[in-house]
């Protein structure tokens, strides 16, 4: 058996409690698949006192000192679970630029500023993996950075964060709006007493930069992630959704499209969107997340599992853990950074989408006709229109009337400004519910 | 960029040809992957004179000598795409021997001397990758023998087999007995001329070795595997699987347990079998395949896709194209087979598994008890029982009735002994339907 493979640990909350449980638990194992055991050097973490319940670890291993942990020589490989941008960025580039390994499951930290890592990674010919940084224990990086690599990746489709999907999932049970939703999900530890991350979108605009990235062979940051929660989701639109025969997910969406002759563009995008209750992604429940993929070649695939939670995020971060020490003991470094493809990233107005929007109108002739006109003159096309009397009544009478339309594929921009002229027309009393739609309803 | 890599393909099929295709396709793109061009060094073939269509390569490519083409020193990468145990087998083994990297998709020759090749690849320093073997272009031996190598799978459960798939939600949607769902998927193409290998369960069972093997560290080969077809399954069986909240699927079933103090052994096995409607596997349709993976940190994880066709299957045979390419400019090759943990590997007989029985009993008191002493003769615990008269009497009467047991888990050869008991009981007049369960009922 070969010299051991030592690592630092930073941090040690719910995940890296986890992970140094199973690296005791699996020891044996782990050692035979590495063809050396795993050994803790150290473990840097803010206070040593706290209360980490009975940890099967030498309590000398703790340190406050994270810098000088990462620069012992006997450090291998650095397992990342503090989060946020600092410290952990000038940990990690500092440790990478030493010829560490790194694994982390900083999604925060790959989107804000993934480019510096991994520039660091090649200069000091370690490995930096990070599969744990999206989708938990869904094996999903390592498929679409090596698997896929002989095919052509069109469209990733996701519900990558687990709080927001069980939230929306209670309002299609119950009807219940997004506040009483929110605080059950508080209740039962599926959303944090902050939640701001996860509803608002920030959580899954970073996993959607890291996802588009290794999809697109195209450096993504979170700025260039469209972004929009879910606090505005009412019931009104999930039971608008549902009249549709769809449901309502929070969904990260990265495309390619042409993008002039002999060019292609990118746009990478977090919203709530209606999809069919017969799309693969509508049977999500829960605080799961899953994964759509397709490629020209491969067609469709999806990933499914748990997308957070200690145990599984441990998973994700041991795997990484067996391939980088694989990979030291070979004398090897895996695939670098593949960017070579440097997309354009389209603003959100550029982006193709399509809308359902759900209008209160006056119920009188010509209604149609002049919202049509509005669609028209920002060439919108529409695909399907339903109109209803409100209320029961038998139409054409003057009172109130329900018009839901759905478009086909426009520029976001053209969409957005044709639901602002449709807000000023005389006859449109309110405009109900605006959504994107995704999945081919 | 670095001189190309080249491949030699042996076979020219549908999967061939599209493999050829896409190199062509995307051959900047593979190249900007791989940091070096791939090459077409040469394409074994039986006829040279075949009508292959208007494939974009050179003709003077074509040869029949497929030994000669392996053994040529500009070769670096074989891929097979030829299929059966020979000659395809002496093919690797020789190309492996002379240090050259293998890409197949050969399912049947892994499951039955994957070992031969294995120790061929160790011998000669080269990889050995067969993505496209199980499940088409769903990532699933990938993520299996790296990204979960620091969990402990317990369980995989497999929809791997199109055609029985397409087969038994056609009995499932329609009433349909075998005989007529399987013409329809001839007509369809989605069945072969001769079916055996799929209706039989003999390609599922070759996938189950090759998944058994991944996920347990441990040579597991098709004669390892316990297998039945879908051949029996009945419209009655299918319609008694519907009252249950249940259909029949076609599973392929590699799970760990116990087998005395520190010890473990795994069951492998493909049969039918009843799951719930609510089972993730129980909404994979049509030709499609879908694989559960349970792990101890991971928990449950599933990947769905599409498990066979050209496309779909060359995606899958350019993914590992791209991986050996890359590996051999780096000069490393692949964590190799890993078979350290070589459990057992149980006969049927002993696996643990849940039945569902349905009988036609006499209609009077005493029947329940008579039927429940058999089962606990052989040491089998039932876990629910439902009774019912048959054609709507009021019970009771003499008459004939209905009798649905569930049992709990028990080895395989007790519940086998259990319904032969059965069947020679005065007071059961038919055995009307026995399935095995899985997934939670």
């Amino acid at each position: 058996m070969n010299q051991p493979v030592r690592l630092a640990m930073l941090g040690c909350g719910t995940v890296g409690a986890e992970v140094v449980r199973l690296l005791h638990e699996q020891s044996a194992d782990l050692a035979a698949r590495i063809g050396a055991p795993l050994e803790i050097a150290g473990i840097a973490v803010r206070r040593i006192g706290r209360d980490r319940g009975a940890l099967p670890v030498d309590p000398a291993l703790f340190t406050t000192d994270a810098l000088g942990l990462i620069k012992r020589d006997d450090v291998d490989v650095v397992v990342e679970v503090v989060g946020g941008i600092e410290p952990a960025r000038s940990w990690l580039v500092e440790a990478l630029r030493a010829g560490k390994s790194v694994v982390t499951a900083n999604k925060a930290l790959l989107a804000e500023d993934g480019g510096a890592l991994h520039d660091a990674a090649a200069e000091g010919g370690g490995d930096l993996y990070y599969e744990a940084s999206v989708a938990g224990a869904i094996p999903l990086l390592r498929p679409l950075r090596e698997s896929l690599h002989g095919d052509r990746i069109t469209r990733v489709t996701g519900i990558v964060n687990g709080t927001t999907n069980f939230i929306l999932s209670a309002m299609h049970a119950t009807g219940a709006g997004f506040a009483e939703a929110l605080e059950e999900a508080t209740e039962l530890g599926y959303a944090e007493a902050d939640p701001t991350a996860d509803v608002e979108g920030f959580d899954a605009a970073a996993k959607a930069a890291i996802l588009a990235s290794l999809a697109f062979h195209t450096r993504v940051g979170a700025a260039d992630v469209h972004r929009e929660g879910i606090t505005e989701v009412t019931a009104a639109d999930v039971a608008s959704a549902k009249a549709m025969g769809c449901t309502i997910k929070l969904l990260c969406i990265a495309a390619r499209s042409a993008d002039g002759p002999g060019r292609e563009a990118v746009s990478v995008r977090v919203h709530p969107a209606m999809i069919p209750l017969t799309h693969p992604l509508a049977s999500v429940g829960d605080a799961f997340n899953a994964v759509f993929v397709e490629a020209d070649a491969a067609g469709q695939l999806m990933f499914y599992g748990r997308g957070a939670g200690g145990a599984p995020t441990a998973s994700a971060v041991l795997g990484d853990v067996v391939a980088v020490a694989r990979n030291r003991l070979a004398g090897v470094r895996a695939a670098s950074e593949s960017a070579y493809a440097d997309l354009r990233v389209r603003p959100m107005g550029e982006a193709l989408t399509r809308y359902h929007i759900s209008l209160d109108v006056a119920d009188r002739p010509g209604v149609l006709e002049a919202v049509a006109g509005v669609f028209a003159r920002h060439h919108v096309s529409i695909a399907t229109v339903r109109q209803a009397p409100a209320g029961g009544g038998t139409g054409g009478d003057g009172g109130d009337a329900i018009l839901v339309i759905v478009t086909h594929v426009a520029p976001d921009a053209a969409l957005a400004a044709t639901v602002r002229e449709l807000h000023g027309l005389d006859i449109v009393r309110s405009v109900a519910s605006v959504l994107r739609v995704e999945g081919g309803i």
